[in-house]
């Protein structure tokens, strides 16, 4: 018996080093973004029931682990409040150093409110560089103002 | 006598509201990007001599505050570790949401490394979107990859 | 010089002790909801030129102030991730509470996404009671679903 | 061996998606309320015996887990004190924002004292809206006055 | 310009120290317990505006003092949230070691539900005992059971 | 193997759930107050070799059980900081607010020093109110004073 | 106005740093051990008249900072949780690394209970060793058992 | 297998139990302090081979077990960073207490530099006293002065 | 089935201890430095394919095992934010101490920027020293310095 | 009057940027080296009376603020916990990354035991390198053995 939506991104995590597929080979074979379908596979998206069945597949999961899928999940994928991986904390950090600056920017272009995180989109890709290529990402979230009632 | 740099980022926020001066106005006046110059003046990054003038006297700063932008700041700009301002927020959730999915995507691109945080720029535009419209954020950061040795 | 518009709240708070003035006078003076007139005063929410400088009026605010009102201020009321008031617990121990069905009644009704906390509204109003009057709050947010891209 | 309520939260949640029963027909067969049936399956609240025993008939549990089902839980839903699943938090963010507001209002109205939330009620659903649904919340809770002795 | 009510409670313990009243003069002075009066005067209930004019004067505040006593105050009287002064410790450790102790006797006689911390009473005495005299609290809360809906 | 006395608190929460025994019956089968009772079975206390072989029998616990009810125990029955179930909040919350009043009180009556949490019992009952019943609870420790040296 | 007791010993520190007193002067001039008297200038416990008078002479104290100095003190010297101090830490480290022995081999030799922190007394010394001086620290606390009721 | 040294402190607590050892005769089996020896059963401390050995015999431990007794383990027996047993927290609060004292002390005595925890012995007796036997702990750490360089 | 690097750090570890080989051991067979193989094997750095066979073999590890020798780890080998081993303790403390200075002088002599923890390299030695031989730290880390746009 | 050692500090940064002095010119000037004496001026160390004059001339101290350079600071640079400067952050995670590989081999090599925090010297100095010039640093810290007793 499974017991929560953890326990299969254990399985996706283990079956994917054991078989040795890649990320965008998910994304392709369920012809959606590599983010978003990565995110989902890691419990932090819903599969809807079609998707679900592909990714079970790919990685023999059981039906029970399928059904799993497709149930919104307890979402947010840091065991810390502070991230410990030197990876994710670059992330953090920025939004540590430039927190109050997309503050200010936001609100002097757009006024009171926020960037939304779920109508949201973000795009990772290789930016060739002769001095070292670079990790070039693209977020776009949809504005949503404060409104006065 | 002006005892830490977070006074002088008072100063200037102070002086900002009162006279009524935009942050692309401070960009446009040392001549770099909006976001570096607004992280610059909340006291995120380091003014050269030339800069930290034009600023002081966009500002009204006494000499001592245009002496302590010239001093490399003690950075981080949240007062707390996970940030209360909603806007802010939905930073920090990004990261909390799709954390793994970064740090995924990532090593399988370029393997064990990390995007920095300081080889790294940043830019916030206005998206047009006729279901209304959305901020687009565009991120660069070097690709620095764990050595062996 | 005004530092911060945390001052400006405390200048508020005094003026009304002092004054007499109630949060309704102030609703009905910028003819907005008694919920977002208060949270505005108590630096939650922005009001404009004009709103800003009624509530000037009323508790006998410097211009400087009233130029603090109409900037989006850093939000979040709470001194304390977890608060200490026995009246703002309770509702923190409602969302401790109630948080996971919550989580699974939205779900079930809507699908993955969440309540927005900025297209929102907020109504409190007394409903008697022969065995004691209630506290009746309304709430209303739009449902904004996660996408798949 | 049963030996704490939170294993049978698990085998509920469980037995629920592997059998597809939603919580409204939960609800529907002990004849209460979704809001309260669902807090009462996620350990928050206290089956009678006669409710323990039609939830177990429809989750199939066993005698032992529908004894757990009448004791008085540990309680107490999130796992952090500050919320990192999005919809939940969204909540938390309406307490960290309008905590201070609500504090005022319900003085300002009822005098010192607190909305209970044990002598409380939630109703959750849909407000339908042309541009995208809503969700309604209706609170009621007993205003509980401090008493001078 | 006094800007919260704890520079009220700070006049007060000053004018208490300097001026050398004890709390049960105080309480006789306003005509109710000790506990509830140095409760109200450190800042955590509410004295109306009779009780607040006599406060007013035993400790000599000013007029905007007083009426501060007046508003219901955002309350909690620990600086961290595991206190760190041995006398309130020892409290605070009876809730650590007997808490669960506490939650199992109350539901065994109770049933579901809390110990009111509003409509409360507190009584702190001396017990005399030749083999040392003892502090003898006697606490009554209502029980308020958790309804089904 | 038994490796902790956390496990025999389990071992006993899960005996009482599906053999229905009352904390009263194990106090009245050992002698005791219901209050030490069952804080020593909830492992904060220590039995002594008869009152252990008594508990041992009620519970159907083994020897090695039972040998680990004798040995004193590493307290305190929160899994958190500040506890997250109500009842028990409701205590953490009567500290929070009353803490200083208590301070100021045993201070005035007794000078400085403690009430001892060692040298301490504490008694839970019924209080009959028509306005609905109350729980009454006494407390008695000795009071412990600084000795100067 | 001195509002609180922090502020005296701010003023104890600074004058005995101006001053050059030792805190075994001190001791000398109240009659009473170093350990005691410089925890008692440090708000740690409570001076009598006559000492708080003798105090106040040493370093030209004003009438109310020696009134201050007869309240029984809010406790604790240390400001964060886990000390940062090296000097302090280390004792904190002790009580990591051998709490767990300490607390066993009390248990081992009196049963259950505990070493009292108020009837106790510390002496700090200097033994000499020709591989470089040592400090020795004789403590002494009363076994206070638990008792059964 | 064996997986980390906690495991083998949980194998000695349990034997330890069901054996019925005490700590003084482990320490004179293996021929020294009760103090060591208990912390380097409790993981604390590292065993030479002939003293694994002995110890491995006398709690029937198997070879791998003895072998995780001669590695250095990772050090530190609380479970949170402010101790909740009563026993241990009360040398916690002596380090609160106390800690500015013991610092101001060993400065005044020895100059800027810290009591070494690592050259440090420890040693806990019964001190017999008519109005209830006290503990008494003696300690000495060696005095390391900050060098200059 | 493996479910996590850390299982395999557990395999490793345990292994070690059972087949007594030292860490210098294994930097030799990978023919590595000794400092970033065990950081590798503790899982914090990513072995290739050829390396990852290797220390496979020396440790009798399974194929799956090998395969997550060859994923970049989820790093951050302390369980908690403030480490509780004296050893490690040390670093924090030198971090902690030290941490303006590092700044200071960095800032000094390089400008404003960081030194990198990627492009880093660690080396640890024994320094025979006649009074007490003394563990001798070098590391090397790229300056990187922030860029201005 | 100075209340304590950080208003000093305070003092240094600020005379320090308004005339400009580098800290290898105070170095020099105390004749020391520039890690210590970075570390003296910034409430690390211990000035002695001669080195307290000259850093007072240097930065036109009061002589009250001389006499507070020659008391034994509180130690401790960092605000938070977990640093959030970038630079400083960078080697709080090399304890992270790095801590369990040092504690390997440091005890690999000397046994159980610390690198001392005390008896330890810090060197920084620029490699230059045509990648990119680097930071060293060298640090040297005696041995200290846990002993048995």
């Amino acid at each position: 018996m499974i017991s929560c939506r953890e326990e299969v991104t254990q399985m996706i995590l283990a079956a994917r080093v054991s078989k040795g597929i890649s990320w965008s080979e998910v994304a392709a074979a369920v012809n959606l973004s590599k983010e978003w379908t990565t995110a989902a596979c890691l419990g932090q998206m819903t599969f809807d029931r079609e998707q679900a069945a592909i990714v079970g597949r790919l990685f023999d999961l059981s039906d029970e682990a399928i059904a799993w899928l497709q149930i919104a999940p307890s979402k947010g994928s840091l065991p810390t409040a502070v991230p410990t991986d030197p990876l994710i904390y670059r992330w953090y950090e920025i939004v540590s150093v430039y927190g109050s600056t997309i503050k200010e920017l936001i609100h002097e272009e757009f006024g009171d409110g926020i960037m939304s995180a779920i109508d949201f989109s973000l795009d990772i890709r290789r930016e060739e560089d002769p001095k070292g290529d670079r990790v070039q990402v693209l977020m776009s979230g949809k504005f949503l103002p404060y409104k006065r009632y």
